[in-house]
């Protein structure tokens, strides 16, 4: 029997409860297609921070290391900056694992209110392709004069050719791979000097080796705009790690489905585990409740089984979460339900 | 009799064809109110661009400082880089002459359809205060190992504490002057390391001086999902030049008005003049044609009018704006009519 072994790191608040029902759910298909998990917990969290200073130990990747992959729930909590618990997590592990890929699909599902006028399940139905691991996340920089008047601080972005080209190819090769085979780059280069015009010039530059592929490009104001506006027209975005993270929020937030979008980092080269979160954070104000939607969790589930080579037990997945969305009968309160998180969970059990 | 000396800049495309119906608006609100105007043009453009190598004079900002205001069309043309015709105008004005907040209304009108599902007018009116020269606008950065493939391309944004107190102050000013009384700020400290929890300790320090004002604070991904779920939240929005410049697409973008969004380029000192222009580009695609939608730049001159102390024109031109747009007998094609650039213009000129 395949036996895929998995990383789960729960982190902070909701995390700890939306996990169980992505288990629960790849458990399940498991059972279905002959797939066994061997599962590892770790409990690195801010919790961890206020009790060590740290929020992995030192060894944390090196331990990571072995893992087919790694299952995230969410970091962050009042009490420590996020600055301290993501770069001291989240971002080392991205970073480290060369997980440059972050692939977020934005779909509108049959049962879930769009909140876009006159739009119906099928309409909207692309991928954001998020550069994941340079660009304007970078802790190069500082503050002059600080604590004065005359402070000035100063934050580099920093983009490479080798980062920027690998980010290009899997999303053309992505786009290839489509029918609609379409391509749109973000960019501002109209403002920012150095690091925009020269991103357009390796999307020119990559795009002829896809002849195939048709490419438009959009500064980012107007292209946030535009996914408001017609949301039909993309196939595949991509974007710097900051604009991808934007618009990877935005495309969810067109469809209804912030509370429940995955989030994919990955290494396509496979040398070192990808990881799979819900693309919600922690959640204090409503955490320790029981009631946060696992749904996103249990889609980046099926993300992992995917990128691990079980088709089916990602196939299957999705279709539950579909049936479980279109029946409407055991939602959480943020979809309007009155459903506990596993209420929801064990409704995606059943429908596996 | 009053008389106001406006600088005009009609610049590319569109531009040519929307600012003499802003003119024409203009001239009817003064006639009403007794207010002369003397116009004064600069054909500074792509096209000075292709004669002379520059898109303004070397004493381009001398030549304008002499005037009560700078009424601008839109600047930017293919065949001229983006980067160099914006750097060569509209940011070398927006800087030189302090214009460090830029001011965007967002605002549901009564016929004009929403993107957005269930939103009747009244539902969004909020304010985009976006800081307006510094921060992630920079031309410090370059490229090393140019051309290679190990191109490392850096790009600096840099933030002083003079500039982001300036516009935070701004913001809270605006929101301390409104009924709601809410301030929410756009960040990105969990990602971006030096920055923005600079920024946040910046928008902390400044709320304790207004103790009335509701602050919150959401990182840029989160926020701009929220325009679309919760657009009636917002009241006064503040973000830095690049955060800025996004939400002020989107906002518009979601109640339908990026076509007629106006841009203020204010001085609030006025030690020199400001700047207002329509949000739209040179829209090349349909530029010559004679049918862009004025309406932007009609409410741009409005601001224009407000800033420099003619509410009575403001509120004019205002409602003539929405009583064309309610009535939608001269709307252009934009937003499903058939009417020319002129006709939109001569419509609104009528109501006043
Ligand atoms: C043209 C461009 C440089 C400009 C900006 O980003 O400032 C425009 O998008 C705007 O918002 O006025
Ligand atoms: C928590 C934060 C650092 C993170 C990011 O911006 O990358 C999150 O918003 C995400 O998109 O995964």
């Amino acid at each position: 029997m395949a036996k895929v072994k998995i990383a789960v790191i729960p982190g902070d608040g909701i995390g700890k409860e939306v996990i169980p029902e992505g288990i629960r759910a790849l458990e399940a298909a498991g059972r279905k297609f002959g797939v066994e998990y061997e599962w590892t917990e770790f409990d690195w969290s801010c919790e961890t921070y206020h009790k060590t200073g740290r929020m992995m130990p030192e060894d944390g990747i090196e331990q990571l290391k072995q893992f087919d992959a790694i299952y995230l729930g969410a970091v962050g909590y009042p009490g420590v900056p996020d600055h301290i618990s993501l770069w001291g997590l989240l971002l080392p592990i991205r970073r480290e694992f060369e997980q440059y890929v972050n692939l977020r699909p934005v779909r509108l599902f049959e049962g879930v209110p769009c909140p876009l006028a006159g739009k119906k399940p099928g309409d909207i139905d692309f991928y954001v392709v998020r550069e994941n691991v340079e660009g304007e996340y970078s802790s190069v920089g500082g503050i002059q004069y600080e604590g004065t008047e005359h402070e000035v601080v100063s934050q580099q972005a920093i983009f490479t050719r080798r980062g920027t080209d690998r980010i290009l190819r899997y999303a053309f090769d992505l786009a290839q791979s489509r029918p609609k085979k379409h391509l749109s780059s973000a960019t501002k280069s109209n403002g920012i000097y150095h690091s925009m015009p020269w991103w357009d010039s390796r999307v020119e530059e990559m795009a002829k080796q896809y002849p195939e592929i048709n490419v438009d490009q959009y500064h980012i104001d107007i292209l946030t705009a535009n996914f408001v506006r017609m949301p039909e027209h993309f196939d595949v975005v991509v974007g710097s790690n900051l604009f991808g993270d934007i618009l990877s929020d935005l495309g969810p937030g067109c469809t209804g489905t912030i509370a429940i979008a995955p989030s994919a980092n990955i290494n396509p080269e496979k040398n070192f585990p990808s990881m799979f979160e819900p693309v919600h954070g922690s959640a204090p104000d409503i955490a320790g409740k029981g009631i946060a939607n696992p749904l996103g969790t249990i889609w980046a589930g099926a993300m992992m089984m995917q990128h691990l080579g079980y088709d089916n037990i990602h196939d299957s997945l999705m279709e539950a979460m579909e049936t479980v969305l279109r029946d409407a009968k055991a939602l959480t309160g943020d979809m309007g339900g009155s459903a506990t998180t596993i209420e929801l969970g064990k409704a995606v059990e059943d429908a596996i």
